[in-house]
């Protein structure tokens, strides 16, 4: 796109310069660390102009990052009933967002997120505050525990996509949504509130940053 | 490399020639289809040549995908025993060759799958045919169960190197590898090994090509 000089309320360069500064905040300061504040002065703008733009910082997230989903939309549906069958609705809810006409750009964001370490580091936030941390504190998980179980899922979701969109490894990649969401919701579900003491056992400081083990682990 | 013309034993352009002709071989007819004679015709030299070179088809196919991995050293280790702990093998081997300086070329190897259609293509048919048919081989599993559960597998590991080593989601990226071990083994061994009646009661025809589900699915 060309780029014009003014920028003004309603200007396309206005929002695209928000956009812009807010995709450098979000990847270099995180989204919390990211003020709108900060976004506005790296566009040039006042900050009540971002507010009108995108409103709420999380919404100027999803915006940035483009996803063709809306996860306040999908995450009261998914979280609604509490602990009981929240794997069941997690898997079922991520495929039918991307068996629809989203998932396209959910395949684009994929190998963008993986092509591009700036866009990954994006993504990692964009899944970690948007997603995960929305979706732990809706089920109220233990907060210590709450960091690995949801980092869990998401291997598992994150190998779903991969392997039913993207790789297309069969008969994964042409089962019908409801096979896989009876064969990969209990892995899910353990994760987010089964009984992981032996994990958390060989993981002495849960959702703390990395440590060497002390013990001797168990390599036979 | 500048390429020269005279194709000779010996010279590097000739084993070039014959990766060139094997990786597109393999990606159009797979690795079932693409004959060692169909391979050194397409390289201009004799079969023997190609045998001479790489040794056995597979051992082709290993050249083509420059893995950092030897699955016929790797596969007899978690195989060994047989199917009890197979999940808490495949997962401690699988991270065990992440962590080690392999993990780089893994990373990259990664990267070029998810940008490039015609490497997914070819990592898609590496995984299936050189891991996870002989994995099924040396578990014993039901031929009619094994294709879907070894891509459950699939969609659980290339999920965990994901998180792990290429978006990096914390605490998952920082744990000790015995950690995820414990935490991910059980997910594997029961994709493997464990009751999935109800899976394969939502999917008639296990192993098959698509179909379009016939009853209502349950999409509530």
């Amino acid at each position: 796109m060309a780029r014009r000089t003014g920028r003004r309320p309603g200007n396309p360069d206005t929002r695209e310069a928000i956009l812009t500064s807010a995709r450098e905040a979000f990847a270099e300061r995180g989204f919390d660390g990211a003020s709108i504040r900060t976004i506005a002065a790296g566009a040039g703008v006042d900050p009540a102009l971002v507010h009108h733009y995108f409103g709420a910082k999380n919404k100027l997230f999803m915006a940035v990052m483009n996803v063709p989903f809306d996860p306040d939309e999908l995450l009261p549906q998914v979280l609604a009933d509490g602990p009981d069958g929240v794997g069941e609705r997690l898997v079922r809810t991520f495929l039918r967002v991307w068996d629809s006409p989203a998932g396209a750009a959910g395949v684009a964001l994929l190998r963008s997120v993986i092509s591009n370490e700036w866009t990954a580091r994006l993504m990692r936030e964009f899944v970690v505050t948007q997603i995960l941390r929305r979706a732990m504190a809706g089920l109220d998980l233990p907060p210590a525990e709450a960091p690995l179980r949801t980092s869990l899922v998401a291997s598992q979701l994150v190998g779903l996509a991969m392997a039913r969109y993207l790789l297309r490894i069969e008969p994964l990649a042409g089962v019908p949504a409801e096979v896989a969401v009876v064969a990969i919701a209990p892995t899910v579900q353990r994760y987010l509130t089964g009984d992981l003491t032996d994990v958390f056992a060989a993981h002495p400081v849960p959702g703390a940053p990395a440590e060497v083990s002390t013990g001797t682990p168990p390599t036979a």
